[in-house]
This record gives C-alpha cells, structure tokens and sequence, in this order.
C-alpha cells in the first residue's frame, strides 16, 4: 500500500501506559460524544494497549491493528449492542473486546478460562455472533436483518436497527459469502439495513489468490478515495426525500460509466468505496450517512486497511504480525519457546517434499493455508503441482477430485475443522467415485489455544461413516511418514491421514517412510502372565497419538499386577479385524482410545464386535472425547478434561475389571475422570 | 422466453420410431462427418427418443430436452471422451447417454438394476465425472483441465484436450461454483481449455432466486444473440498469429464499454454469448471455434435454453416437465400412481402451516426446494415469514442462525444428504453457539430411484456426534406431527427431525402434533411371558420408520414362541439412557435398528451401555446400513437388500440367542442377510 493514501502515520512505538481516552471508556456508549479528534487519540490508546496485551498472550495480532480505527468509528457512530456488528472469523475483535468491557481480562486472552481469541455469544451481549471459521458474517447479518424485520412487528424499535458485517477481502472471497451476497437484495424487507464493511487489507493469512481478489486490486488502483466532499454528494442522493426513480436511475448510469461497473453493484449491493480505513474523519462521517440513509438497499462500504498499522515491527513483518507469540512491544521480537522436536506438521510436509522429487504424479491442494499446512515447503520445491485455490474448502476438494480421474495423486491438505466446509464434495465427489484423494487432515484432536471451534473432534465420525474411506491415525510422527507412503501409494480409493497440532515425540525420524499394509495395526507391548485379579487382562487398542499414553497407563497398571496388551490401531478405518478379535478373545477388558468424538473409531470397533458375537464376551469400553465442547487451553490440560490421559485409561481399566476401590492402590486421580 | 428467439419450431408430437440419424450412431464418432442440417434431423430424433424413453420410466425429462442440440453439438465437435463433457448435476444427460452407446438401456433408466438417472463414471467412459448435487462440475473441469497439462509432460496429446463443463444458470448460483470460478483464471496452466457452458434456461428445480438470477436475465435482455458474423469477428481476433497485446486491450475495452463489463469477465472468463441453444448452426459454428482458438482463458459460454424444449406438454407445464412420472407421449398426460396416504413432507409442511397461523416466530429457509421440501404450502399462506435462498446450503443454515440469535424460530428445511453441504455451518453456527435453528431433514435413509447420490444415510452419524444437538426421527406420520411441535416448543438449542422420502402408514392424523418431552422413547410393545429357549428374551430398540419392521419381526418371532420387546426411540439424541439401561437389563439379546450409517444411533447406545457396564451383560446387535452404498431400486428393496427387513430382524435375533440353524423353524430367507 502506498504511503501517501495513509494520511495519519503513528509513532513507531505506541506510548505505554498513558490511556486518557481509553481509561474513560467503559462501554461503547461512552465514545458517542466525542469528537472525531478525540476518536483518533482513543484509537491510537486502542492500539497501544491492543499491542500492550498481546505481548504478554500471543495471540492474532496484525489483524486486529488494521481495524482500530473502524472497530473506534464503528462503536462510535452505531448504537451497538441493539445494532449488530459482527467480526468474520472474529481475530480481528481484539479491539472490539477492549472497548466492550473486556479491557480487564483482555490480557488473559487465549489463556486457560481466559477470553476467547474469536467473538463469542457467550462472552459478552456485544458479540451476538460467534466466529473462527470465515465467511460466516454476511449470512448472519442478513439473518438479523430481516428477523428484525418482522419482529419489528411487535417491537417497531427493531426496524431501525442497523447490521454491520465486517468481513475480509480473503474471507469474502469464500463461495459461502457469496451465496449471501447473492441473497441479499433478494431475501425480502430488513436486508437493506445490512452493512457489509469489506476490510480490504490484500492480505488475510496468506495473500489472497483468485479474480476477486484481482478485482479488488484493479478497483482500489482504478479509484482514487473519496473524498468527504464526494462522499457527501454522493450520498445526498440517497436521502429520503430527494429520492426520485430518475434520479436514481441517473447515478446508476453515471456511475456505471465511470466504474466499469462493479461486481457488488451486479450483485445488488449499494457500492461506497474505497476509503480510507485509517482516516478515523471519513470513516466517521461516512458510516454516520449510511446509518441515516433510507431506502438505499444493502450496502457494501470498501474499506482499504494495512495489516499491522501502527505497529512498524508489524508493518515491516512479512506475515504482518497475522499471528504471533508473546513479543518484546519495544523491538517487536517474539518470544521463541524452547525448541522442541518437529511438528506433525513440518514432519508430513517434509516427507510428501522428498517422496514427490520422483514422483511427479503428486500434486498438492490447500484452501489458503500455505504455511499452517506445511505446504510452502512444497510450493518451493515444485511450483506447478501447488495449488492454493484460496478460502475454497468445497472447490478444493472437487477440484481435487477432478485431478485424481487424470490420474495424479493430490494431497488436499485441510485442517479437520476446515474439512467439514467440505463434507459433501468428500462424500459426494471423492468417496462415492472411489476416487484416490488423498487427504491430509491436520490439526486433528483437540488444538490447544484456538479452541473448540477449531478442534478437529469429529472427522473420525463424519468421514468413517462414508463407505469404502481408508483412514489413518499416526501414533508418532515416524508413523506419520509411513501413513505419508502408503496414502502416495494407493491409488485404489479415498485415503485421509488425520494427525494433530504442535510436535511429535522426538523420535529418530528414519530416511524415508514405509508403506504399511492397509487395515492392519500392530501390537506394540504383548500382555506377560497375568498377576492381577482377573483372568484374560487388559487390552487397550489406541488410534493415533494417544498411544504415548496407553503406554504410560500400562506402566501405571503395572503398579496393580497387571500387564496389558497395548495395540496400535493406525487405521481407523478399515479397522484391523483380526487384531480387534484377538484382542477380544484374548482378553476381559477391550479399551479403545481415540482423540475423537462418539461415531467413530470405537464404534467401528464395536459394531464389528457385536456382529460377530466377540462384543458378548469382553468387556468393552470406549474412550472418546466426551460429548461437550472443550474451551481453549494447552492441549495437555484439554485431554486431561476430556479425560484421555494416562491416568483415566488406568482408572476405566480398573474399574472394568471391578477392581476400583477394593484395590490396595487407590484410583489415581484425574481432572474430569473417564466418564465423558 | 420470447417465441421469436427460437428459431426453430419442433412439432408437437414427435414422430417416434422412425431414426434415420440417430440408428446410424453407435458412439459420438459417428457424428462427426455430418453436416449441420444433418445434426439437426439427429437432434429432432433424439428429443423424440428421449422423451418415447422416459415416458416409460418417469426421470428429470425438463432438462433433458432442453440441451437436446447443445449435446449433439458438443459430441460432434469435440473429441468426447478424450475431450471431457462434465454434466453438472446429471439429470440433463439422458440425450448424452442415448448418444453415448447407452441407447439399448435407455429405458431402463433408474428402473432397478438399469442406467442411473445422473452421470455415472462406472456407467460409461463418456462420463468423466459422476454427479448428482449441483455446482461440482467446475471444479472437477478445472482440476482435469490443470491435469491434463501436468500430464502433457509424459504425454504432449494430454495438452490439447478440451475440458467442457455444462452448467445451468441455477447451480451457478452456487457458493461451490463461485469458488471454482474464482480460482480458473488463477489457477496456473491449463485452464486455459476449460470451457463452461452456461445453460441459462431460467429455470432450475423452482424458478431460480437471487443476484445472479437477475443478473443473467439482465445480461440476456440487454443483448441480442449474436449473429454468426459477429461472432466469427470476435473470435477471430483470439485466433493464434494474429493476437497482440494492444489488440487484445482494445477488444476488452471496446465489450467493457459495449457490455458494461459482464461479472463473468470480471472473474477472469472470456465471455461468449448469449447464443441460442437451439440453433445447431451456431452453436457447431461457436463451439469449433472456441475449440481451435488459442490463448482465450477459461471461457464462458452463455446459452439460451428453453427447459421442456421441442415438446409441448412440457413447454407449456409449470414445471416444463422437471421430473415427471410415466406419461403418455401424445397427450402428456402423466400417469398417476394410486394415490396412498400422505407423504411424510407433506405432513410436516401442514402441521408446520398449521402452527404458524398461531406462531408468527416461525419462519423457514429452503435452499431452492420448495416444493421437494413441502415448503411451497408455507410459502403460500406465509410469503413474509419464507425465504428461498437459492442452492446455496452453507448460506441457508447460517441465515438461519442468524435469525435464531434475534428470537426467532427458524425451519431450515434441507434434504438429509444436501445437508451435508453445510455441515460446517451447523457445527460452527448452529450447534456451537446452541442457537435454536430446527433442521427439518427430509429424504433421511435410502430414497428409492435417487440412488446412493441422494439417500440421507449419513445424518445420524455426522449429526449426532456433535455435542447438544437434538436429533429426532418419528417411526410413523402422527410421529413426525408431535416432532414437529416439539421442535416448534424448543427454544433451548438445535434440533433436528428426520424423516423418510415417500408415504407414510396412512394413519388417522390427530388435529394437533404434542410437544413430546425430550430424550425419552416409548414402548410399544411389552415383552410378555417366555417360552424361548433363552431366559431374558429379546429387545427391539428402533429409530424411525423401521419400527413397522420390528413390529412384523416381532410377529414373526413370535413363531418361534418368543415374544420381544419392541421399542420406539424417537431421540437419536439424547437416547432415552433410562429406557436403554431397563431393556439392557431385562432382556438377553438389545437389537437396535435405524436407517442410517454406522457411527449412528446404535454407537450412541453401545457408547452409553459400554461405559455403564450394562454392555457386558447384554447381547447388542446393532442394525445399521451396511458399509456400501446401495445402487437405486424401490426404497423396499433397497431396505431388503441393506439387510433391514423385518426377515433379517427376525435372524438377527435367532442368531443372537445361539438358537439359529438347530431350530426346528427354519431361519428366514432374505435378500443379504443383517451381515452389513
């Protein structure tokens, strides 16, 4: 972005500690008569304290700095909470929280029981729509909008309240936000109070791809900004009162002429832009008309915003600062945790990056997430076969799918929260055509500070469920590489590899991946003689990364005479039959563990079980995510209060075998035990 | 339409029988020395055929017709099926498979073991993209044209293969194409041969709603056809050798001024039309030149279509024949089956009118099925209070959400497996934030001649493991009525009711669905004395429809002096744990049916009783669809062959209580046996 359309720089380093304007606001109530001069000085306190705050949290940083100014205008001019204003994805409501009560628990941001990093309904009567995942704003706002419509019926203070969506030029990119756009001037009375606030910053995680994203491009170099005068002109047009059909239609036509037309006005929405998101005087003034206006219809107000204004460390950051660990506010360093061993991550990127040097069949898919996925490393090893389709999780998987009828081999490589934007064209396109995508779903499990929203809980569930998906769980990320062999490998159908969030074991990492035999899993400590109360012990079959602790759970029973079996599952579908009926023939207790809900792998296993009559001989207990939702936290504290852990696998086995308080050794403590 | 932008009149009445042409054509090689006027006598034969087919099959006729030339057009041009042609949604593509060597099975068409009524990858090498769900056809046109140039590598013939994608102008309305279109323009090599053809007949399923819609009819009305003349002249400036930069900018510039910049160009499409899709001449002129031009980019062609095309019954329906039953060619008349009880959409939709008239917080949302969903009745008594938003299911459920946020009660009205499109939105939206949005799911478990595309056999599974949700699914017609008031009455989050395609029992319907308490099942029948050769006898738990099934198992059972239990469950969710725990407890063997996936209801209740113990004393068969996907047929003998008969009860339950081949009474013969 130009220096010279930023008509207010800011310091370098925002001046600490010293809120005059800030400190007087308790509410948004409290900013609605300043004047715009002290709206600036509040917004640069915002600032500093946003930056204040998330040096000490971590947390989504850039994004919330290029919206200061709108979240200070926003509150200012619309009389929130009875108008909505709704924060796609919400990363960027860091603002939004300290101006909304939350300035005192801001610093405990993403911290365990702390403030969430997204909006949420339940935090506070100023989100009155929860997010994290895109796209999801200009549905909802429309839905507001017109239930205010009627229900102004029996309250005719609903109807003049006002929607403000705010959404990203990456997120509105996504086909959701288009089928709302596409609705909007066509869903009936109430839609025309919906003001979509397009936050054009050129830059959502990675740079936006795609025509939209062009097209915004060529829209902002083809404008100038509007200025107040303009503006006003422009806008006087509008006012009740002066509104004739002709002269409508007339503005129609001259604009048109002079802008080519634009894609939001061919979608029905009244097109103001673009301006200047910093000039807190226009923005003020310009939101104020629109809040006034009659009869103007949906509107689309294009905002241009810099990621990470204000704050130079940001500015000059490659990523603007789009999320960041806890920093230094002076140098703008952030704080590098102890370097641990390699993520899931990095470990599945790495061995696709080696595997397609001769395999030139592979090609890779991500729907914007470039570097979250670790597919930058490919993208810059082989150009051609890296594909970001951007924020376009249904397109990427059919797209996908139409690369595997031509016989390539695509990784979709999508988060497992994410992937459910794509259940159908995973069902629909992929399985149903038995066609080999492979996909790789990261951040599968609970995911630690981003929370519920982004756990990826029920992929076992959804996907499982779909007949002829071959699914794979690593238990370690040695593991990880052989699953990243075997699913190049097979063309024979659809194959997920579901790994979680944050780094493996530490384990030796061998010079290349095997491929494993499909459907087969393997014992990894074989049951000794039974010392414990109970003939025929105890067997716990893991999927995926929580074998680490079955094997601590084993060692735990150990200290009560027992000695169980521990399997690896690794395929959580097609399960291994032959495992799963030895185990249950050869054993009392059968436990299954998976960092996933009810439906999937354990009930796999004990559908199979009770078909084939083994389920009336053992007893069975499955261990799955318990059926809530699981707050933000370390991803150790979230397994310990799903009650996964060692500890809760040791007292399920116990008391399976009826040995709980009976034992000489007590039931070992855990958060939230095994009942879930 | 307009009468005078057809230029060629077909007759009423076909001439059936007599196939010059069209007998000639064993595969679309055949049609590639005719000439023009020769093309034009095939296309008049095959619009006769196809509509002498499916007057003894019933199918999606509409559609068919309307791309009777545009099919001839495409097969005689391009190299098919080394060039791709992706129908989208399929139900346009009996003309295709007529001319694609599948004319023999024509009338077979959806029967029971016959041809699908999609396009079907295993049916045929001419079909390089199965479908069914609208909007996918881009993205899998996009995927194999970026293929074919990754492939030229090994083999160069791969570079000059078309990929052409047909589109009607309501699935483009879709979010899902949008994201394709987004990304063709930006999307590296070799989309530059993907051609989508744009078959604007303004009329999908119901008469197409939204921006797009609009803006398409704007586009048609505010341009003449293109004569051939001008046609050639514009493409041939695309022609290799004569292009130049300057030329090219001019010639953009000269269609922004003449067009106003059409959305398709903004988007990165070279835009071609409109032209008239009935007129062979121009559309082979069109299409061969679009086939030999060079350096062009994705292109849009935009045809002019009239659904029901070339018959006037069908041209003259409200619904131009979208889907009809048997008919009789002369007269159009469609053949009425015995007219049976009332179906289970319609019930719904009437009690759902009935209880609005007292309610004015109910409203519903239909993703472009009013009619599919029994939502056309609402609509008519209350316009205000419906919203048809277009095929755009991720749009729909948070729309709704939003509503839900402002008090409202909103009806999501959406097919089980179309849901699936917006699995995230329910997750993320709906059930996250426990926002009261009432999902009515029609069309759940197997739907008769639809096929696997459309069955609704995965909601239980995907639904149900998400923590909170509500999941009800009514055994009989007077059922879903007090469904239907329990989700009206149920403000405290989502909930969802499921219910089966087709008739209901023909029950006495009382005046008024109750609002039944939540989570708890009832008992149909009660176990009485037994006289089996097993202590403690057997439990039948269903969910849904089958409970008719269980009722005659039970009868049948009865045979073998047993008498079960027989129990209706109602929830999927929150199971009924009181009602599970006493049938575990007081019987031998607990049977669960549904008519949904593994991963189900049966793994809510085997979750359940594993963790209480209870599952180590009883013998859980649970019935579920098996792990495949079942080929379309009668809904009954779908039923049979997934092994969810009443006979297949009945063995289940011998089998369980050990008492199967050494009974006197033989065990019961059916299709494919419980083994699933």
């Amino acid at each position: 972005m130009d220096a010279n359309i930023m008509d207010q720089t800011r310091p370098a380093i925002p001046t600490l500690g010293r809120y005059p304007q800030l400190d007087r606001v308790r509410a948004p109530h409290d900013l609605r008569n300043l004047s715009v001069e002290q709206l600036r000085q509040l917004a640069d306190e915002l600032r500093s304290e946003t930056i204040d705050a998330v040096s000490t949290t971590g947390g989504h940083l850039g994004a919330s700095l290029g919206v200061v100014e709108l979240t200070v205008a926003l509150h200012a001019v619309f009389d929130t909470p009875d108008d909505r204003v709704i924060w796609d994805v919400g990363h960027q409501a860091y603002p939004h929280k300290i101006l909304t009560g939350r300035r005192e628990r801001i610093r405990t941001l993403r911290q365990p029981g702390g403030l969430s990093g997204f909006t949420r309904r339940s935090e506070s009567e100023y989100d009155p729509f929860g997010a994290a995942h895109s796209s999801t704003s200009i549905s909802a706002g429309l839905g507001m909008a017109v239930a205010h419509h009627l229900r102004a019926e029996e309250d005719p203070s609903y109807r003049e309240r006002n929607v403000i969506a705010v959404i990203g030029d990456g997120s509105i990119s996504a086909g959701m936000a288009y089928e709302a756009m596409n609705n909007a001037s066509h869903c009936g009375p109430g839609a025309e109070r919906l003001i979509v606030v397009l936050n054009d910053n050129e830059m959502s995680i990675a740079p936006p791809v795609g025509a939209m994203s062009s097209y915004l491009s060529r829209l902002m170099s083809s404008r100038k900004f509007l200025s107040l005068r303009e503006l006003a002109a422009k806008m006087a047009k509008r006012l009740p009162g002066r509104l004739e059909r002709t002269a409508k239609k007339a503005d129609e036509y001259a604009r048109g002429i002079m802008t080519g037309g634009t894609l939001f006005e061919e979608l029905g929405f009244y097109y103001v832009g673009p301006v200047d998101g910093h000039d807190m005087n226009q923005l003020v003034h310009i939101l104020r008309n629109l809040r006034d206006a009659e009869d103007v219809g949906p509107v689309l107000l294009h905002v241009i915003t810099e990621k990470g204004h204000g704050y130079k460390p940001a500015e000059s950051a490659g990523d603007k600062y789009h999320a960041v660990s806890k920093f230094n506010v002076v140098t703008g360093e952030q704080k590098k945790g102890p370097s641990g061993p390699p993520s899931y991550t990095s470990v599945f990127a790495k061995e696709l990056v080696r595997q397609a040097a001769t395999d030139d069949k592979i090609v890779t898919i991500t729907a914007a997430m470039p570097s979250g996925t670790g597919l930058d490393k490919f993208a810059k090893a082989y150009p051609d076969r890296f594909f970001d389709v951007g924020i376009a999780e249904q397109h990427a998987v059919t797209f996908a799918a139409g690369m595997a009828t031509e016989g390539l081999r695509p990784f979709c490589a999508i988060y497992s929260s994410f992937l459910q934007r794509a259940y159908d064209q995973v069902m629909h396109d992929v399985v149903l055509q038995k066609l080999p995508v492979r996909f790789a779903i990261d951040r599968a499990g609970l995911v630690g500070a981003d929370g519920a929203t982004h756990a990826g809980s029920f992929d076992i569930a959804y996907l499982g469920c779909l007949p002829g998906i071959t699914l794979m769980a690593p238990s370690t990320e040695v593991e990880l590489m052989h699953m990243t062999a075997t699913a190049i490998a097979f063309d024979e159908g659809p194959i997920g590899l579901r790994y979680p969030r944050g780094a493996g074991l530490g384990l030796a990492l061998p010079a290349a991946g095997e491929v494993l035999e499909i459907g087969r899993g393997r014992i990894v400590r074989e049951m000794a003689r039974q010392s414990g109360p109970e003939q025929g012990g105890i067997a716990i079959l893991s999927l995926g990364p929580r074998l680490e602790h079955a094997l601590k759970a084993a060692d735990m029973l150990a200290a009560h005479g027992l000695s169980p079996t521990v399997a690896d599952a690794r395929f959580a579908k097609p399960i291994d039959t032959a495992l799963v009926e030895q185990l249950a023939r050869n054993h009392a207790v059968l436990i299954t563990i998976e960092e996933g809900s009810v439906g999937g792998f354990a009930s796999f296993v004990m559908t199979h079980l009770a078909r084939t009559g083994l389920l009336d001989r053992v007893r069975f207990r499955p261990m799955t995510l318990p059926d809530r939702f699981i707050d933000h936290n370390t991803q150790d504290a979230q397994y310990i209060e799903a009650g996964l852990d060692a500890a809760a696998i040791t007292n399920t086995a116990l008391e399976a075998l009826g040995v709980g308080i009976s034992m000489t050794q007590p039931l070992l403590k855990t958060a939230n035990g095994p009942k879930s």
